[in-house]
């Protein structure tokens, strides 16, 4: 077996490398890919930096063929927003033509593909469903949807087996990861556990979804191991919870008291803090899992999992 | 005003070319492009040929800036599915150029994207509606779906005014028309016209929707005249029928008999012919009309209008 992971030196990816080689025990060839790499990869797996929108790097790097990809690699949603020219880039042209080398150089393999619930839009309050109609508010989130409609016919026509996870906001990234706006939902893990003050942009009644990165690549790996049929977008079950609520965990498995000032942005609050329930029945169904509790998610994000 | 009409050579372009100048009395530029022409075109209009997949081509094109265009170029479905590369490149890496470079060149101008009913895939029964999720079997509907979240994102951040319309297949297509799934519909005008026997690849129970390129055009052109805030898709009214009434209003408007064979072609069914009623008040609403009835569609349909 020959896998990739793209973004694999991003938050994620550097969180689905570290349980790769343990995962894939037999694997012919794991190989990491991003931009550039700034720690060095775990023992066992092979690095090669590069540009995915640069066609001959893609071409190279892909001629060998993969069993199977794990597409991670993305620019963020405030950085994309702001940058129009380079998400076009990086969240739609890198990765169509990626997956397009990915059929061409080994059809119907398995195509993990990181999407993002920033593909719903503005939420109604109402439950959400697979029957929730997505509507992006941000490039981000539209560019995701479309990757997802594509990878959905190429899966309908067998050039790949592709299948898009709805990842929430993963916590907690390092405090100086930049370009999401959902930043604030990382920094008070780690402002707690510091004892820092932390003036939170949005207020503590604003409901989030939580994933560790512990969860998320499990359900990563759960994805790629899935027995087809496969289902082609996967909304995967999350924590839904209030900002008090995680500040609670924290401070329970940290002993500190979160010293917390609540701000009032409406617009971050409107795309991050106002999330409803989440029915995750489809996925639940076929083993996707989501962490235990908020306590074993604020032990998974400090523990730098 | 300054226009442009992709797909100006095509079926629905030359319907539209026909009523253009007409329709913008005082525009200082009417301009029609599409790969080739093969006939004249209206007095008043411009035209130039050359691939919008050619980004050089494209930027000339472009350059001057448009305030409305109608982007009406397109593969058809049914070539499309089989020639992969050829659909990608035209049906949306260059639709995806063309909009970035009408938004370059003209920022917030109207953007009226010729969609399609492709875009639903396999309909349940249940009567359409504006909360009916896109699901499309084709990678012509996946990518003309993709376009369309494209441009309500454009639209959401004013880079363009743009509207998508869900056309169903347009009536009567010239008998040689080639690459449409649903070219049938087109077919048995013509043939009964001609006192021909047709052999229809699917029974004259099948239930379609209906729209002869004159009330085509009337859409196209209210949908450029809207005034903001705009729908960013819109399900235009559509005639829904069976393929034995519209036979008979064929009967009827040309005096002959429908020499009808009927087939059973379960795919092409499956597609087209198992259309449910569609609820289109929004579209209705803002002012969107179908043909009035199966004899004025007939009668369009027959007229070449």
């Amino acid at each position: 077996m020959r896998i990739l992971v793209t973004g694999a030196d991003g938050f994620l990816g550097r969180g689905l490398a570290a349980v790769l080689a343990e995962a894939y025990p037999t694997a012919r060839r794991l190989v990491l890919t991003d931009l550039v790499f700034a720690g060095q990869a775990p023992s066992g797996l092979e690095t090669i930096a590069g540009d995915l929108g640069d066609q001959a790097f893609l071409e190279q790097l892909m001629a060998p063929g993969f069993d199977l990809v794990f597409h991670l690699a993305s620019v963020p949603g405030g950085l994309a927003e702001r940058e129009q020219d380079l998400g076009h880039q990086a969240n739609l042209l890198a990765p169509l033509a990626l997956a397009r080398a990915a059929a061409a150089t080994c059809p119907g393999a398995r195509f993990v593909f990181a999407s993002s619930i920033a593909v719903y839009g503005n939420l109604n309050g109402d439950t959400v469903t697979a029957e929730t109609k997505p509507m992006p508010l941000l490039t981000y989130g539209a560019h995701k949807l479309m990757m997802e409609t594509y990878l959905c016919d190429m899966t309908r026509r067998g050039a790949l087996s592709a299948i898009s996870l709805r990842f929430p906001g993963i916590v907690a990234r390092p405090i100086n990861d930049s370009g999401h706006g959902s930043a604030f939902m990382s920094h008070i893990f780690h402002r707690i556990a510091a004892g820092d003050v932390y003036d939170c942009p949005i207020p503590a009644a604003s409901t989030c979804w939580w994933m560790s990165r512990k969860a998320a690549v499990s359900i990563l790996l759960h994805a790629a191991n899935l027995a087809e049929p496969i289902p082609t977008v996967v909304q995967p079950p999350v924590l839904h919870a209030n900002l008090n609520a995680v500040c609670s965990a924290v401070e329970r498995i940290t002993g500190k008291q979160a010293l917390m000032r609540w701000g009032n942005d409406g617009n971050l609050q409107r795309i991050f803090g106002t999330m409803p329930p989440l029915d995750a029945t489809p996925a639940l169904s076929i083993g996707f899992r989501a962490d235990a509790d908020l306590d074993t998610l604020a032990k998974a994000a400090l523990s730098g999992d």
